[in-house]
């Protein structure tokens, strides 16, 4: 809410946020929108303008405030959910938060968005043209703040729906900070998975034209219904412009640009599949997957979320490590350089986490190639202090797997043999060179 | 060395690391190589074959171990340097271990390897084809091991190379898994820089057939003498075959793969150059860079090590970053998901630490693409909690500079200004969207 002066003169207005206002600045300048909750700082109202764009203007320039309509404040009237047409399948959207879901916030001015499967099809009406869809708010949480505790209430979520016959599929709209951390989650959490569990969400919020939350959801529920596969996938923008999505598997994928549209990359290994949203279409291109079936998925949802995540790096001090014995952590995965190392004077702090039963995972910061602890003499101390290599695990799904592994096995030496038993294809099996290109576009 | 049995059976036949042996095993098996020192664990002797590739072969097995030639013991005959062609520039190579460094290791068996200018033209004879060559081993680290007081040792020694007219550039033989801090360390503390200073390293060891160390150590030698820029720039393999190298930045490259030669990759934004080593030529690209010239370079080689550089993942907790205060840490790079964020209940924590005068530093963990704290409500919190969003720069680099910033300035107001003052082109000046591509070589 608006504070202060900003404050007295919305409310001489009579505008409250959401309202669609008319301001004129002493420059003569008019700009019509919706009033915008209060941005950090204070000094200035921001208002959005029709083609998406945020405009703050200072106070001391703001000559009139008008207000040309005032924000339906009453119960948003929710379209009901679209009746069922038996000859199309079924696919349950699960929301959770973040980008995906942000439009509705910005137009109503609410804190909670709800995601309804009436309003859903209304907004985006090709997804009708796939399937029916069922939708459910499950949680309203930025990626940011994704907890283990939640990844525990998406899986049940999940599995409830995978147990449905009458579901083709489910797609999770999810926040992109943290949604690989979570399509790994569900992978693991849900074993023998029967139908396919698609993770998707939005670069840019819906209330900007460049938007890309409806090409994503299409994309999504055509996996949701066309995928031979049987797994947990992370659907996105394949390219920046709206031609095609990649179908990324869920313990292989990396959010890898801050901004872009296309900003999931599969990490050692090719995408599973590419959609057209368009024109409805879908290839598959892995060689290689859990396929789909009628048998019974099993519900794993434990998560033990005291799991530190460490990066090597020149002055590291073996403290950071220590931590993880003062603080009862229960394990702990560290980001090596190179092919796995750390620098030879914190090996002491792994023995002796090792030595009290905490289990170190190391992976590489390399992103890219697999650890190898063989090599050279760094490794091979590393080892002997009881250090685990994890392969070409990625970091983040290094993490969820340990906390998973931790959260349903007490014993330690079943930790380790779990961390190094491939579950759900988070060891590549190929680490074919091709899929590791050097940024060359000169 | 070797112990017990294996020692034992050693012993019997004379045989010592670094002898030629001939090992015959009981099922008639019969192995020529160089004996190599002992492997982890023990009940077996391992022999490096001529084809590079070491073998172990179990004790209990051995039917007979011979000894073709004793490893020369005596002091090894260093070939004098090569006299001064003064039609030719001078380059300088400055050594500090790792894999590059390996080959005299594992054929004298010695722990030490020393570098000097007759070894290296004796081996790569090519260097001669473009400069002649002194050469110095300042240290011998395996690259892991890197410590920010190595990086002053390494400026001081490549700042004196700097100021003597006859040398031309200074390269600087690294190990490559710390290889990039290194380089973005040199570019902070030698300012006003006058000719190129060059890494490089060898992702496998000389011994190996398919060693990339001589390829590397020419394309260095060729940027030494004729590149128009004075920076800091890592030379590596360009693609995996021996056709060309290319320069990275030493501010925005990164280690991108754990085993591949062309494992470097510039990260938002292009090599500087590429360099075809059998044929002596270079291509600039870029169009922005330190020209040569002939001032006098300033040398400011401190770093403050007590810098924590963490990464933000679902269940950080705020312990994490309260270690900084406690242990007495003076700034600490966080590395965000997505545009920078933190799970919004460690932002308290970050409140803390500035409080203290503790600089808090935002990267992102996408690595390509920037931070941006404004963009989402997470973010504005961060900023009121006086977290600093530091752009496009990479974690490494970050890290670097802020140890650098707190090694040369006491006040937190200056170190901010200093870390957010573009020095040595570790904010990228574009942002090009080409310079980020997906991995779609299905």
């Amino acid at each position: 809410m608006y504070v202060g002066r900003a404050l007295e003169l919305l409310r001489k207005a009579n505008a409250e946020v959401g309202d669609r206002v008319r301001v004129v600045r002493d420059d003569g300048l008019v700009l019509e929108g919706i009033l915008m909750p209060r941005p950090r700082g204070g000094e200035t109202i921001v208002i959005k303008l029709r083609n998406g764009y945020n405009v703050g203007i200072k106070i001391d320039r703001i000559v009139k405030i008008e207000v040309l309509e005032k924000a339906k404040k009453v119960e948003r009237k929710v379209p009901p959910p679209p009746s069922r047409r038996p000859e199309y399948p079924l696919v349950k959207i699960i929301g959770t938060g973040g980008t995906i879901a942000s439009r509705v916030d910005y137009e109503t001015g609410a804190v909670k968005p709800a995601m309804s499967a009436g309003e859903l099809v209304e907004e985006i009406p090709e997804l009708l043209d796939y399937a029916d869809i069922e939708a459910e708010q499950l949680l309203d949480i930025l990626s940011e703040n994704m907890m283990p505790s939640y990844w525990e209430k998406i899986a049940i979520a999940v599995h409830k729906e995978l147990l449905r016959d009458e579901v083709s599929g489910v797609v999770v709209a999810h926040g992109t900070d943290t949604m690989a951390y979570t399509a790994s989650a569900i992978a693991f959490a849900i074993q023998d998975m029967n139908k396919p569990v698609v993770f998707t969400g939005a670069q840019r919020s819906s209330d900007r034209p460049s938007s890309d939350a409806a090409f994503n959801l299409i994309a999504s529920v055509i996996t949701a219904t066309k995928a031979p596969f049987a797994e947990s996938v992370v659907v996105m923008h394949g390219e920046t412009g709206d031609t095609f999505a990649a179908v990324h598997r869920g313990t292989r994928v990396r959010k890898f640009h801050s901004t872009r549209r296309d900003a999931f990359q599969t990490i050692c290994g090719k995408p599973l599949a590419f959609v057209w949203p368009w024109v409805g279409e879908m290839k598959v291109i892995a060689e290689e997957y859990f396929p789909k079936g009628d048998w019974e998925p099993k519900l794993k949802p434990k998560f033990e979320p005291k799991v530190l995540q460490l990066r090597a790096y020149p002055g590291m001090e073996p403290d950071l490590l220590l931590l993880a014995k003062e603080k009862g952590y229960k394990g702990i995965i560290i980001e090596g350089t190179g092919m796995g190392h750390v620098p030879e004077r914190v090996i002491p702090a792994i023995k002796e986490l090792t030595d009290s039963g905490i289990f170190v995972g190391i992976t590489t910061q390399c992103i890219h190639g697999t650890v190898n602890l063989n090599v050279y003499a760094t490794g091979r101390k590393m080892l002997d202090a009881g250090a685990v290599p994890l392969g070409d695990m990625l970091t983040e799904t290094a993490t969820v797997k340990l906390m998973w592994a931790l959260g349903n096995y007490e014993d330690i030496d079943k930790v380790k043999e779990i961390m190094l038993k491939p579950l759900a294809y988070e060891f590549s099996n190929r680490r074919l060179l091709n899929y590791y290109r050097l940024s060359l576009n000169a």
